[in-house]
């Protein structure tokens, strides 16, 4: 298959311009695309361009407000809430970002409940920006039932990530972004299209039996949690983070069954900022430096986010090769 | 094997006069038995009565201060530090206790930050009662190395448990204590005690070879992280929050060599409460309870947490169950 480099500004402006024509206000796209492109640019396929029919259908099927305005409520010195107004999740964090910044500097501490929000991205790209700034970001962020309870006999949670981003001295930031079920959601169906088997453990059949069948998962199937019961309480969490404590909709609670072609799951995100320079004794960047180091010595080749990074530094030379049948499809939403 | 059944406060005396007769204050001793007996009362028997010999022999090798006076400092409206004065972490949470309450329910959110501290715990006792006060509570701790990073030769990381808690309308807490570990290094020993095999995955030898033998785990072995690369980045996540940003040690950094007998961890712990009156949406422990009856409905024979919650009920209705030959041995403890 042929394909194509794109400059990341190149990439970002496409995306633009397909966001755009379905339906999303300027500020809406900017944010999505750019969001978009630095997954494709870091080699995070699964929520790269891939997505971007996902975006579109839901866009068409009137699902998703793509011109929602975020309304940032300031609630105490730690404390910001986000109605996302049933868009997407991206565009409310960049509404209450600076106010979150500033209060996670503040008082130490900060926390971001975004509710009434739909998150159909990576959630590295989230965090990520805080440990460029210096500060420590966690979020957790909850979707659409699709993951069996450990113990359970049909599916009730979302794949449930959890990302986790810190300042690292001379060098990129600590930055891992792990769904707690055994496997992405995206990744299952990039397996059905490719026709590749999913590793066992990780899914069930509409039965309830175990397979490595993608499409046996996608059609009517479940995913498991990682780690079994540990990853299964995880997932718990991240419901009562993300939905109980922002005032979002659980995995379970919406019904998008009036709006064929939506997939963007309409929950809410938790995220919580600190501030390590509060922190006694020595400077944070060098310690996680030193963890660093220690990880390297006792044999570790890859850290959690290397393999991004290095996608990155690649793209950045040789710009994001994507496939021309590929680049066809987007070109044509764009102006369809 | 003939057992004896104590009263809750019975088992809190004895241990109290153990912990005194090792050198503890009354306050300390008072604290720790308290927390030793809540876990043999609720059935946790790996950090129960059993972890008394490790705590005796670490105040007799002169580690650890007993009679630590913790030193609290108020950092910022969501920050508060203590340096625990090389003594045991539960005292020191109990002093910075009041401020955390108060800074969590005045800025939403407060993280407290333990350094200079030794836990030898459970770490569920630490984040249950603030959700039986209605806050939202998450804590992490690291330990000592044990734990071989997935990808990495030899081990770095502690057992680095995470624990959670979340009041529940019309219910127990929501409440769980996982270590990122694929086993506790305390069911470890009961098992190396028991003669008993440990499950495949959890473990290596010292030649770094797979290994059901709990021997061969402690004697120069190691354990795996829970579920892969996934419960290995948790680790990380952990020794970051726990040691990195309160100050303390990472779980490879101290060296107790001179100080045979010694076995709890010096580092550190970081304790993160939110609270949930400043959510949006209906009552928090509203929506955990659906949460609940949801995971109920799906199948879930038993909750995280809930084996503990039974394990009370009963040891409040019928006494704690202790082997008549450990009594003899914890009374001798508090004499000899």
């Amino acid at each position: 298959m042929s394909a194509q480099s794109l400059a990341f500004t190149d990439l970002v402006a496409l995306l633009e311009q397909v966001f755009i024509r379905h339906g999303t206000s300027p500020e809406v796209a900017a944010i999505l695309a750019h969001n978009c492109a630095s997954a494709e640019r870091d080699g995070a396929h699964s929520h790269g361009v891939f997505r971007i029919p996902g975006y579109v259908s839901t866009l068409d099927s009137g699902w998703v407000d793509g011109a929602a305005l975020p309304v940032v409520e300031d609630v105490a010195a730690g404390f910001v809430r986000v109605d996302a107004g049933n868009g997407f999740a991206q565009p409310a964090l960049a509404a209450a970002r600076p106010l979150l910044v500033e209060k996670a500097r503040s008082a130490g501490i900060a926390v971001l409940a975004i509710r009434n929000s739909h998150h159909f991205a990576a959630l590295w790209p989230d965090v990520e920006p805080f440990a460029d700034e210096g500060l420590v970001a966690l979020s957790v962020v909850n979707s659409m039932t699709c993951v069996v309870p450990h113990g359970a006999h049909r599916p009730l949670f979302g794949t449930n990530p959890i990302a986790f981003a810190a300042p690292c001295a001379d060098g990129m930031p600590i930055v891992f972004d792990l769904a707690t079920s055994a496997i992405a959601h995206g990744d299952v169906q990039i397996a059905a299209r490719k026709g590749e088997r999913v590793p066992p453990g990780t899914g069930v059949d509409s039965l309830g039996q175990p397979t490595e069948d993608p499409k046996a998962i996608l059609e009517g199937g479940a995913l498991l949690p990682f780690g079994g019961h540990k990853g299964s309480a995880l997932s718990m969490m991240v419901e009562l983070l993300a939905a109980a404590l922002t005032g979002g909709n659980f995995s379970f609670e919406f019904d998008w069954s009036n709006h064929p072609g939506a997939k963007t799951p309409w929950t809410g995100q938790l995220l919580i900022v600190i501030d390590p320079a509060k922190s006694a004794g020595q400077d944070f960047a060098k310690r996680s430096q030193e963890l660093v180091r220690q990880m390297h010595a006792s044999g570790l080749k890859r850290l959690p986010g290397e393999r991004r990074h290095r996608a990155r530094a690649k793209s950045e030379k040789e710009g994001i090769v994507i496939d021309r049948e590929e680049l066809e499809r987007l070109q044509m939403l764009a102006h369809e």
